[in-house]
């Protein structure tokens, strides 16, 4: 195996350990696209692969948030150690404005076996998804054994990181009328298990109903997703979610499902990282820089159009 | 200026009268990424950079959608032509659930002045800002003299999306606590206009002083940022914000600000379809994907990490 020579060696002991210290500094060499982040990762990815990658995903305000607290609460209980990327920034902060998130954030936030890292990081050059699935490998290294990845279900590079995840958990309530929109948007389609959070409040079962008819109605589908009900604000249904998905894991391991998923997920990182380098180099590289000027202006005077022909704007470049 | 042949000369001709039909069916083109769909815009290029493009930005559930169809209202009623891109696919489909929008949105929908395009699309190859800004070209060509693009501001793409406008107005609400994390996030310093919408909750007064006091912080920027209050819900407020945003557009198209800023979106445009193009030939050429198969299959292997070298897995692709 070839590896490169990472200037510290014994950082890389310390994440392997799951250092909390050594694991936040790594983060941040990952977010700041620090060339050390990558020779840390090579060094570390045959220790990955061991964690459940669980991607939680829905509607803004259906109690993502409070499900995730529950759910590692609950993980925690069986004294696994839990990784969290909450990749919604508003989840945790202004999410935090309710009082008994925020206990149960300091909960977890206090507790030695759980990290949690919130990804506020934005507009560095479309490289949300990557910058998450490496500090999801980072996490998986360093010993967790659930990886709980929140995104809010609205944005398209919000469901492209819950795709890279081993399985997709969507959450609902019943009062939003989400799960129409949910259906619409392709969200459903990535679901393994469906939560119905809220459940209290009226047209639980009604949502319910609705989705297991979708559900049936879907040609070509063997597998069945499991609908969930929960009220995550009193932890209601929590340690039944907590088991399905344990199950799902444990079936999708042993029918080989777990690997084609796992497969598939790597060539989706593979094209994000390879994108990510194309546009580092268009939008780094002075070179790419002034020829992207030249492009621009012979877009403003006319001699061109930003439409004219990709393929020869790509060869320039390239 | 070479122009590349389009199969439907009629089609082009009935977009640039404004024809809501044709101007539909070339979305449908651009939005299913139709060959022909380039060869419309290139045609119609020429056509573009007359409408002021204003993005509309914020945090969930601050009335966005409200302002934004009662800003649209506005324009209306002193008979300019309005195309509104709604990005946040949430906004419409499910904001609807507010009966007043409802009724808004309806007086807006059967208008003829006006074109509706909700986004809801998603997965399509990352190409959402690309999609975006080319229906912006599209509905400006058209003859619309305003483009208002909504999206929220939580995800990436979303904010990649307003920073190729000419103004960006973030919308944000008292009760929220919203503002602390959107000058974290960066979202703030894009702004141009901020609306503190449903001016008469508690803490509109504490929160338009804390981002007064926020932008007199920050160093080296002469350029005031105009804060107003609304009530989109009770329509109060809209027209001083539509007065606004035309006194910055006219400021930015005297002082050469709007020139430099459509120079440097131009850019962003390019960078964004290139960058389409390499993960369009990455992900759907035959070729690419055996490689990328045989990169997975080195990884999978224990021969090869995702991080292992870059730079030499792009030479293979190019």
């Amino acid at each position: 195996m070839s590896r490169k020579k990472t200037q510290s060696p014994l950082l890389i002991e310390r994440i392997l350990t799951g250092d909390k210290i050594a694991v936040s500094k790594a983060m941040s060499l990952i977010e700041n696209d620090d060339p050390e982040a990558h020779s840390i990762l090579d060094s570390i990815y045959d220790k990955t692969g061991k964690a459940l990658r669980l991607g939680i995903t829905g509607p803004p305000g259906v109690g993502k948030s409070t499900l995730l607290c529950e759910l590692t609460l609950c993980i925690r209980k069986e004294n696994e150690p839990v990784g969290i990327i909450a990749v919604d920034p508003s989840s945790y902060i202004t999410g935090g404005a309710l009082l008994g998130d925020r206990i149960r954030m300091q909960k977890i936030a206090t507790d030695d076996g759980t990290f949690i890292r919130s990804m506020a990081t934005r507009g560095n050059l479309g490289g949300l998804a990557r910058t998450t699935f490496e500090i999801a490998d980072l996490l998986d290294a360093s010993g967790k054994k659930y990886i709980l990845i929140e995104t809010v279900g609205v944005g398209q590079s919000e469901v492209d990181i819950v795709n890279t995840c081993d399985i997709t958990a969507v959450v609902l309530s019943p009062e939003s009328g989400d799960s129409i929109q949910a259906m619409k948007s392709g969200l459903m389609e990535a679901a393994d298990i469906v939560i119905i959070n809220k459940k209290d409040r009226p047209g639980a079962e009604k949502l319910e109903n609705e989705l297991r008819s979708t559900f049936e109605l879907r040609t070509g589908t063997s597998v069945r997703v499991p609908i969930l009900k929960t009220n995550a604000l009193l932890s209601e249904g929590i340690p039944a979610v907590l088991s399905e998905v344990k199950g799902i894991f444990s079936d999708m391991r042993k029918n080989g499902s777990l690997a084609r998923r796992r497969r598939n997920n790597l060539k989706t990182k593979l094209c994000s990282l390879l994108q990510y380098n194309f546009l580092k180099a268009i939008k780094l590289s002075q070179k790419a820089d002034r020829q992207m000027e030249c492009l621009a202006e012979d877009v403003l005077c006319g001699k061109n159009t930003p439409y004219s022909d990709l393929d020869s704007l790509m060869v320039k470049f390239l």
